[in-house]
């Protein structure tokens, strides 16, 4: 099983230390992470999902390394070429996402995600809204613990043979 | 100059009505209409732009017009088959976006114009925070009139030189 | 119509002449030319078109007119910000193709107009076989007029609907 | 290290049982091979690979299992949504590049990894030339063993910290 972890570059100590949790109960059950490659909250959720033994994926958006050099956890990388545009094929390749932070970039992966009807979790991560009532398809939690079980939990949901 | 008008496929009444303003007010002006191509607020916007004499691009997800039926009053179709990762090429081809919807696909559009730095207009879309300091690069205007205004106002300060 | 012309940044003189007189064959007969927005043949084409009162759309590499000048006859340049991925998108948005050149990144666009069926005509550009069987969806001609004239033709027969 | 094997789905039996041969060799050297994750040249080179010990990496057109099936032997699927426009991030994503097969999603693989100088190794595959002065960037070789090995020290050579 692959999860996307979607985050920024820029987070807080606070939010790092969740994603690099986050990473690691991944890590303990089995499950590939997926990420944007970069630092910040992806760096640490491939630390922590490296240091419990998980496998870890960097879609890149550079050509290479010396352009988008992925942060030193990532196992796979993925060189795209293509920009932001990959935020959509970090969500496509997780069977659910996990949002943790708010970076412009996790907004747009938090949207695709919703397009895509690929199951997402949220930890501390935006809120959003359009003409008060409620719009969003995210699964708000409170601990890493909780978001993983429940991404897990709604992957395996979906996955009765779509993925 | 070229505008572009984020916005989805399944918008009220009233969000179609002054998307179809936003068109009109732009076409009068002279300035390009770019979009998604598709219907709704799309198919309103180039309406709009058309019957003041404007232009319009719509930027397909499809590979051809039997995927990806362009409304009919898109002048030029670009065909991309990148699917909804073509919502990042539907921002950056304008010089100022101005949002009119509340759709998932115009939440990551939101998105790319704040990663990109493209300067933005709201009108009646997504409310969106992270941690209670209002984390969004957005202008929020009232009136499609404002909305053109201040988008056109935002791409001549920007476009010293950048584009 | 739309109709692309590819080729590449670094052609030699003839070619360029080659270039310059597809697009004003293609500008008299109001098709609209579609390339990569670049120099070159690019630039060569988009100036012809032009000059003969046509249209000239260019989709660029770059994600702003800094990363990626449009030349100066490029009248609606489409950002894409995904780099050479786009070869894929200046293929598709033509009704056919016209291939004039040849640089590594022409040789991508005629394999993308193999891949999906667009109508191909080469003009001075690559030979390429495998396997001793002719393995081309290409129509080869000799001269600006004939490549346009049969692009035309080509376009017409497959648009009884598809497009 | 990473290298990616080209080939396209519809390939003869004596193309697929060198395809196998080179996922075998690779996957014997602690090699992961990346590809466009589907039938034919790319079913066989990962079916080589995995009976070696190796693992594999699958970057798929479509933006699921149910819209783009990765072959049973891909460990890691990367869904992108993007089409054909993939091709340009499986050969960006290799250290090297060893094409085998004809197919006109090969064509363009190859043209990428000339635009973007991967180094390229050839294997029974495309032959292509302009004005008579072969423009090609790649290294041609007769067995599997030759295109791994030489793929392998190219990838090395190049890798002087660049990747």
């Amino acid at each position: 099983m692959i999860i996307s972890v979607i985050g920024g570059e820029d987070s807080l100590e606070d939010v790092l230390r969740l994603a690099e949790e986050v990473g690691r109960e991944l890590g303990k059950r089995g499950v590939t992470v997926c990420c944007g490659g970069g630092g910040g909250v992806m760096e640490a959720v491939c630390r922590g999902a490296r240091s419990a033994g998980g496998h870890t994926i960097g879609i890149m958006p550079g050509r290479d390394a010396s352009q988008s050099p992925p942060n030193p956890w990532v196992e796979y990388p993925i060189f795209t070429g293509i920009g932001y545009a990959r935020n959509s094929s970090v969500v496509l390749t997780g069977e659910a996402v996990i949002a943790v932070d708010g970076s412009y970039g996790t907004l747009s992966e938090i949207a695709f995600a919703m397009i895509h009807d690929v199951p997402l979790v949220g930890l501390d991560t935006w809120d959003f809204d359009y003409r008060g009532h409620d719009a969003e398809k995210i699964a708000r939690v409170a601990t890493a613990q909780e978001a993983v079980e429940m991404a897990i939990e709604m992957a395996k949901q979906r996955g009765g043979g779509a993925k």
